[in-house]
């Protein structure tokens, strides 16, 4: 946020809601790359593959999407909106997948809710995008 | 796609156009850091900041695309077809960006054309995929 | 940190200074690309070149070295050590080029304190590892 | 290669042994990534787990690598040097761990490969940076 605060020119979005988003997706692939490391540990691994590759995607996506919302130069809104969409999809997809798994592992209770945050803040930037 | 013919289980899209698709990522992903990187070091580059910023994101798109597409366990269509979306419509954006800049700059016109070449591996990949 | 206690095996490493050096790593990583961007924004570009690079490199370094010590499963320190030490020279390195800036711009001056906090955590961090 | 030579400045580097250690890193990233997923939809994946985390840190150093060294704008040697020595580690032991399993897995096979050509290209590119 005050990173945000000194951006030279103009930001066609709502700077809360964009912070919020960034902060969001950082967290939510943090989470989504520890979470796939404490999988593979799990003597109950096989049971966890799929767990372990909606992690890794998540994770790519989220940090992706964190750097696009983070640059403004040149700003094209729909890019913006397609990616935030992919994003908010691959959230929700790893939340439900960690949250099948929250009462077992900690970690995925964890990784679920960062996932479900994120996908709400990727919605909530959305809907103020128009 | 000698990789992807060792994957040990079913993958429910064509291999051709996936493999196409990714080598179309990862070559556009590197031809927009070069780019990027080249818009920086002309002496013009204060006309060319657009030009840089939509290089990154296309790069980072496609870099995570590619990514995406190359993990078939606990494979979800829908992250796949949203991501592809979104990559097409950077392609596109960076494409036509790095093409107004081609009789200018031969690294814009390289570049422009690999683009053009991911925006297409994407579309084919996403018809292929219904 | 929430999630490092969630690891269900052993870490070898102390684990505060593995979750401060993690924090340190993404905050640098998203200053930077937000500071590559804010420069791109600046009428005073053309000087601030060496200033985007400087900071594209220390966010791909940075985010990376963050995944890879978001990892315990198979650890292999001197992996972790090597890259560590690289992270820590491109840390400085940026936060040199971004302080000498940071009487102008004020992403900057922000950007060259994260990158020094940044610097610092890489190096307690590879201390505690011996 | 063809875009190393549009970059408009001077490259302070062996372009052979630099184009060809980018094409390496890339190949390298993207076997690493295939892998680690196919190892995830073996039936051993048990036995696979250090060998998904080691394909893991090798795709993400390597990819990181691959952008810095496309990069000439306000070269540091200093930070490519260090860099090539933690990805030619990481590439070393990303090579021992597939190879282990190449005679048992072909997906193992291919990447141990990919990995030790990495290795050998970041090593050449490193001696002729003296």
């Amino acid at each position: 946020m005050p990173m945000l605060q000194t951006y030279p020119a103009t930001i066609n979005l709502d700077r809360g809601k964009l912070a919020a988003a960034i902060d969001a997706l950082i967290g939510c692939a943090e989470a989504c790359t520890a979470c796939a490391d404490a999988c593979l540990s799990e003597s109950s691994v096989a049971e966890l593959t799929k767990c372990v590759r909606t992690n890794m995607d998540c994770a790519d996506i989220c940090a992706t999407t964190a750097r696009v919302l983070s640059r403004h130069t040149g700003y094209d809104a729909n890019i913006s909106r397609a990616l935030l969409e992919a994003c908010a999809m691959a959230c929700k997809s790893c939340g439900d997948e960690c949250g099948a798994h929250a009462n077992m592992h900690e970690h995925c209770r964890i990784c679920s809710e960062a996932c479900r945050d994120c996908e709400a803040a990727c919605r909530d930037l959305l809907a103020a995008m128009g």
